[in-house]
């Protein structure tokens, strides 16, 4: 199920990356929610593999999430939730719409997956490893965090790791240092839990790793609080906008270094897309069914890569994995402070 | 008072490293703790200037902090504090040493300044602007931090700026949005105590500041706690690497791409060196006394560098500032949980 309103490019992008997606699943079923005057003629060729639900309302960036949720019924967003949560035969939604809102409505109209004390945003992020990401969970939904949070976010992204057919998933802590007595009160109690898990071999625990360290591919997964993932997110990404901004002005100072700009930009775009597009979309972790964030500026292609990774996680039962996973983890958190 | 001994380069970096300073500011007159057997012939020409503590113990990099401190009272980082506590004609102490030592070092041999409650590590990052830095503070020092400690680092990073001579420094707070509803509860209830000051005229405060904006030159300074703090400073040095590295692979992949490579390679080393390179030594804002911490790998020239940035700071009078500044600030702290 796609949220056709949501995101910076609007309706067509949507659209053209649903047909796109269509053309290559020749089994693929899209419910998607958005104005069926528009939608309709564009999908007629697909026939019954597509369903509309129609609506023009859409969540505004700018509204608080809550409010948002409660107050638009009739929103794209919360339509396609409401309809996700009962309808068997929807396996997943996706949306580019507000962070916030789909986080705040998976959480209000799909909700937790039973044992989870708080869903994450995980997106992966890529690795100097050639077709190696880590996943990097919580980054921005739980502000506050206790060291069982942080040890349902280890086990929530070590089932979905295993799911994709990963062996063994490393799972580090994000930490200032490599030492277990470094870092606040929470990760050192965490470091402890993570320990325990580690021995009774319910998951693979590295350690400690530091934020310089996170692109060497060590890990498959680095733990922290909402805040400092959020922190640790966005300084990637304003320290690549600032790294291209400044490479680009010293490429087009004087004629030499401008055609040596010219003989590589090429290459140097074509590095940023492989390695900064490797995910077209970042799944919800925690919530019953596949929730899946779009980027705000996702174009056609991207969209359709969306829907492709979809289509592979909607069929993973994590939802069963996952509450069996933190089940078996339950009695090792015993005496620590719930969320 | 330059520690010779601490850094990877070792005794003969620092040394070239003060001979350069010496050379340059004629009316300089240095302390220099380490081997006087290898320091005494090599600045035999300084005559009187030049004065040296001799030892040859240092403190390894891999030793706990408070325990190096108290167990080598003969390395040259402990002389060095010692001394530079009680003697009128020193004004700051230098050391590419272990930043956790020199730390703890300056809070036990040093002690704090007045009213001020945790001593932070803020060095300067670079921005897209020319010739304009940020301060962050916190970047390590201190883990676990309640607002009052915030409001304090604040305070002593904008007295700091203020003696540096910008006129009505920029505050930021690091947090995940612009709205002051955001961030974690000690970040909440650090921007209400901002605003307060800011009303009060007391510093700028300007609001919120996310990751991925801290290098538009929108703020002066930017205050967080020591794990954000560290998580981003890694963060940033870990994507400069992440990218360098990147780049140079897609730089010498083809021949086209060697040429063109080659072409503009300086000025991208040239432009690495100019931004990252900003700063020589970073400063420990707290203590009674300027103890300046050097990059571990600091070379010759940043030696001389670092100890240009010591004498800027050594008349500044920032105890008194920052202990004339934290006591206006104590009235609209009441109530909060001290550190």
């Amino acid at each position: 199920m796609l949220d056709c309103l949501g995101g910076d490019e609007g309706l067509p992008a949507m659209l053209s990356g649903a047909v796109g997606a269509l053309q290559k699943h020749a089994d693929l079923r899209l419910v998607l929610v958005g104005d069926e005057s528009v939608i309709k003629p564009q999908v007629a060729a697909f026939g019954e593999r597509v369903e509309i639900i129609n609506t023009t309302e859409n969540i505004p960036l700018t509204e608080h999430p809550t409010q948002a949720i409660r107050q638009r019924p009739n929103s794209s967003m919360v339509l396609g939730l409401t309809q996700l949560k009962t309808r068997e035969d929807c396996g997943a939604f996706l949306s580019a719409g507000s962070t916030g809102a789909l986080l705040t409505g998976g959480f209000m109209k799909i909700g937790r997956i039973e044992g989870v004390s708080r869903p994450a945003m995980c997106p992966d992020l890529p690795t100097q490893l050639d077709n190696q990401t880590f996943m990097l969970i919580d980054c921005g939904a739980n502000m506050d965090c206790t060291p069982t949070n942080l040890v349902h976010f280890a086990t929530m992204a070590n089932e979905y790791k295993k799911a994709m057919g990963l062996t063994n998933p490393r799972v580090a802590l994000l930490n200032v240092g490599a030492e277990n007595t470094k870092g606040n009160e929470v990760v050192k109690q965490t470091y402890d839990l993570l320990t325990k898990l580690h021995a009774a071999k319910l998951l693979n625990f590295v350690g400690n790793i530091e934020a310089d360290q996170i692109f060497k591919g060590e890990a498959d997964i680095v733990v922290t609080d909402g805040f400092s993932g959020n922190v640790l997110l966005k300084c990637v990404e304003g320290t690549l906008k600032f790294l291209f901004k400044q490479i680009k002005q010293v490429m087009t100072q004087g004629l030499t270094a401008k055609i040596g700009a010219l003989m590589i930009g090429g290459k140097i775009k074509k590095f940023k897309k492989a390695k900064m597009d490797t995910q077209a979309g970042s799944i919800f972790l925690g919530l019953k069914k596949p929730v899946i964030k779009m980027h705000g500026n996702a174009k056609s292609d991207t969209v359709t890569a969306a829907i492709e990774y979809a289509i592979s996680v909607a069929d993973l039962d994590l939802s069963d994995k996952i509450a069996a996973a933190l089940a078996q983890v339950e009695p090792y958190l015993a005496g620590d402070e719930q969320a």
